[in-house]
């Protein structure tokens, strides 16, 4: 039987726990909690629900995740990516503010759990090797201004609808500019500027005013909720939702999440799985990076295949908790981190100060101006803008670069699955099409000795009636025509040739479309009086081959140990 | 300039014509109409159209081809497997019989010439590399299996819809068994017999009794015109239509085909974009497989990229008469080739033939049952059903025999569209599957020479603190966190480990993403007090790492020339 740690690393962390290890952990639960609640709130409303669905989905998440997880420092929670692609799919089949809405979305959590956990079943964690870095940092810049274009109709204090694209977003908000709220307006400029100061400037000061970390660290990353107490301040004492019209956030229910009467519809699953798959793929993928990073800056390492359980199992409690999906967030994550968090004891003190405020302090919110929630969503998401990786890209590697770019371009304009699942599509295309020009070398015998290498790389000896051409791959349907033609072409250029010997070195395995190409191969070269060899095959292969009748079909063509043996026999070389 | 006989390879032919080439021609030409004449008409009806649409389709493709086409002797012009295709696609969009069914049936054939054109200007003949053999087996066999099951109500002269999946037509089959009509049924069981006849006996009878080949091969081929001619002569003498009500095809409108008035819809483009696809990728693929085989024959070979060209045209000349995809035919092309065509021109006096048929002598098909076109169609698409084609499969590997059975299945049961694409989804999968676990291998030297083999393979001298590393692939998304992996654990898992080279000799290429794994594995190597060496890297991707900061982020590590050098000066050995 497994043992018990193996299952949940808390375990084994907590066998070795001490009392600096709480006080770190503790300090990184609070500061994590000041950042969790604004956000939290914010990203609900990204992803067109009710704020509290955002507090709702960092309390029994993040307590699973701290109890499977293998990362000690990922922090888990409603993530702006996720957010904007369940609004996304969500709108596709429900009326935001519905209750189908709200049901669809925790179906959604369901989906993306389930998928998770069936990954894990198969062993299959190395589907993140499916998405490659350009088509996630061309989707992550897109989705990042596509997120913060939503967010700018909350900072104008316009009610428009949502739009899945940034022209759509931006067309709207033009034509109805006239309308802006500059009380909100004003708002907004104010949150910006403070956040932007507590980021750039705060932390300095209070280092350089020689406050203590455990001071000055939580005030640093306080920006979201002093944005939120400030806000909210103004609102209430000004009166400014009813004054100005400002859109506040309301009533929030007081409370724990209670188990949701959820309606498990499978005409509803159908609709929601492409949506699911790409938000349980790219939450997975970001979850994995980030944590892997992070564990690396302490020469520690993450296991995919328990982060699938913990991830998997972290969505079910959110559906549990009758909200949206979670991930792994790369922002505060690092805030995590670099407060000193040692192990997920921290998520567990972070879920419970969200807890108490889910519980006691929802109506202290009733005045918090919907622009604050926009104003921290903007500011959350512009590190994740990327120019500079396009840059790099391009330097390095075109069809990478445009990748990138046609990724970039298609979430913009066309739509965040749409352009997502093009991309994809693109770089597996790439490579399908690098795939199908392996690399192919004529060689000869180097000097007296047993070598072979390229004729033309080195000096090499080579005969008239014997080609020897060693193939650089194994043989499968998307190489196997490029090898024939290359093999036909070499022997219908030169006069005289008899024997072909093919090197299969580097060919590791044979499928059965190349096992069909080279048995044509070999009746079409024997009409050219031209006898075709192996030489050097693997063990595997050569039992493959041995299963079927090809070795019949090689007729006077003959399996050679080494090449150097084939060239003494044919060429006497 | 390009000479014209590049463009239009019949020009290159027709300077060597003489005498004995042209009878040969000729006398395919007369086989393969006798042939293609009832072929054509019993395609028109499976893919849901009326039978002259099938002549139609047998005139300008034909005579397109043929100045276009690079093998020759292709037959090109309705096939079963398109014609089942084009139906399943046109049945979505609108109703058989109607006007927009039609039109929709001549968009595809635009669509499909388009999409052919297209990919040769994108030099994208290799994308046939994208489906491999056992995906088109399984797809063939199945839908030859849903073909002649489509067919068996014209032999019960049954009136039913049509249905996508085999089960559905069978069930519907069933339910209606009591409504057969005997007398259609011995006209199906007398054609079905009369077929078998000619195929099995009626040649070696005709040989045996030493008629000269031009009388004895056209009566061998000309079995679908005996069924023709003998079953509307049963009909006509005794009145089956009246007294029997078997089903007969009717006024066929006498003359050639004329330019259509085509509508042009961009939804009905969006919505039959993906058939359109597969059938121009499977139609292509289907006529350069078997435009090879035969060209191989006789030692010639044909230019897929030419064939798109081809084929494109030749698809745009069907649109051009007013019907549907045409493609290069598996069985016609096998007695052009053995009833001996030396050129298209063979094809030319093939669709003059058809042509005059469609001009003068369609009142005489007035009483052909459709029972007949029913049997013609059955007894064309057997041979294509491959039964062994698994078993030699499952012998050689199990994932392509899987993945054989899995497309068969599919497209027997779910649907012919959902199955080819889902069966090449499962194929490219497997194959990235593979590609995410390259052959990577320890090496240590032979000897005292310079050459490095795999530790487990050879017996080879090491060295405690330097570990060489081969890895036997190019570097991308799809495999480079499975190198770090296996980098990383070989470090952790010895003690004393200062330095690391990776050999390159097989990497052609380095993606974006596999750099910026390389980068974090530098970074990771070097908090364990590990240097990251690369050795024998090849020029174009050394030009690769130098647009880059990747040279200066290796630090201390260094690229040799040779892993000779690397471990003479790394280890000392």
């Amino acid at each position: 039987m497994q043992r018990l740690d193996e299952t949940f690393p808390l375990i084994k962390w907590l066998s070795k726990y001490q009392r600096e290890t709480f006080i770190s952990d503790l300090m990184a639960g609070i500061i994590v909690a000041i950042m969790l609640v604004p956000q939290s709130m914010a990203y609900a409303m990204l992803a067109g629900l009710p704020p509290e669905f955002g507090l709702y989905a960092s309390i029994l998440p993040l307590l699973i995740y701290s109890l499977l997880g293998s990362s000690r420092t990922l922090a888990v929670g409603p993530v702006a990516i996720s957010s904007l692609m369940v609004s996304t799919a969500v709108s596709q089949v429900a009326v935001q503010g519905s209750e189908s809405y709200i049901n669809a979305a925790i179906n959604l959590s369901i989906l993306v759990g389930v998928i998770l956990l069936f990954l894990r079943s198969l062993r299959l964690g190395a589907i993140v090797n499916f998405i490659s870095h350009s088509v996630l940092s061309g989707f992550t810049s897109a989705a990042a201004i596509v997120i913060a274009v939503s967010q700018l109709k909350h900072l104008l204090g316009l009610e428009l609808p949502r739009q899945n694209s940034v022209d759509e977003s931006l067309h709207d908000i033009f034509s109805a500019i006239t309308d802006t709220n500059l009380i909100a307006l004003l708002l907004s400029i104010f949150g910006l500027l403070l956040l932007w100061y507590c980021k750039a400037g705060l932390c300095k000061k209070l280092q350089g005013l020689k406050f203590p970390d455990y001071i000055s660290q939580p005030i640093c990353k306080a920006g979201p909720m002093f944005v939120v107490i400030l806000g909210s301040l103004a609102v209430w004492i000004f009166s400014l939702d009813n004054n100005a019209n400002v859109q506040t956030v309301g009533m929030i229910p007081q409370g724990l999440p209670s188990i949701p009467d959820i309606t498990l519809d499978l005409e509803l699953w159908k609709q929601l799985f492409i949506p699911a798959l790409l938000i349980a793929l790219i939450g997975f993928i970001e979850s994995v990076s980030v944590g892997t990073a992070l564990a690396s800056k302490r020469q520690e390492r993450i296991d995919p295949n328990k982060e699938l359980v913990a991830l998997g199992m972290a969505n079910l409690g959110a559906a549990f908790s009758g909200t949206y999906p979670v991930a792994g967030g790369f922002g505060r994550s690092m805030v995590n981190f670099s407060a000193g968090a040692q192990t997920t004891v921290a998520s567990i003190i972070c879920a419970i100060l969200v807890g108490i405020t889910a519980a006691y302090f929802t109506p202290l919110f009733y005045y918090l101006p919907k622009a604050m929630l926009g104003v921290i969503i903007i500011m959350a998401v512009l590190p994740l803008i990327d120019f500079d990786a396009f840059m790099q890209s391009w330097k390095f590697n075109k069809a990478d670069a445009m990748t990138l770019l046609v990724t970039f371009v298609l979430v913009l304009f066309i739509g965040v699955e749409f352009g997502i699942l093009l991309g994809i599509a693109l770089s597996i295309t790439l490579l399908l099409y690098r795939a199908s020009q392996p690399h192919i070398a004529i060689v000869g015998r180097i000097g007296e000795t047993e070598h072979f290498r390229n004729i033309e790389r080195h000096r090499v000896k080579t005969d008239q009636s014997t080609i020897a051409i060693r193939i650089d791959e194994s043989l499968y349907f998307a190489n196997t025509r490029f090898v024939e033609e290359f093999v036909l072409q070499q022997c219908l250029q030169r006069q005289g040739v008899k024997h072909v010997v093919l090197i299969f070195t580097a060919v590791n395995f044979v499928d059965a479309s190349a096992l069909e190409t080279l048995e044509q191969l070999i009746t079409n070269l024997r009409q050219e009086d031209i006898t075709l060899h192996l030489s050097e095959v693997k063990g595997p292969v050569m039992d493959q081959l041995s299963n079927t009748l090809f070795l019949e079909h090689l007729g006077a063509g003959k399996v050679f140990f080494t090449t150097d043996q084939a060239m003494k026999e044919l060429a006497g070389i």
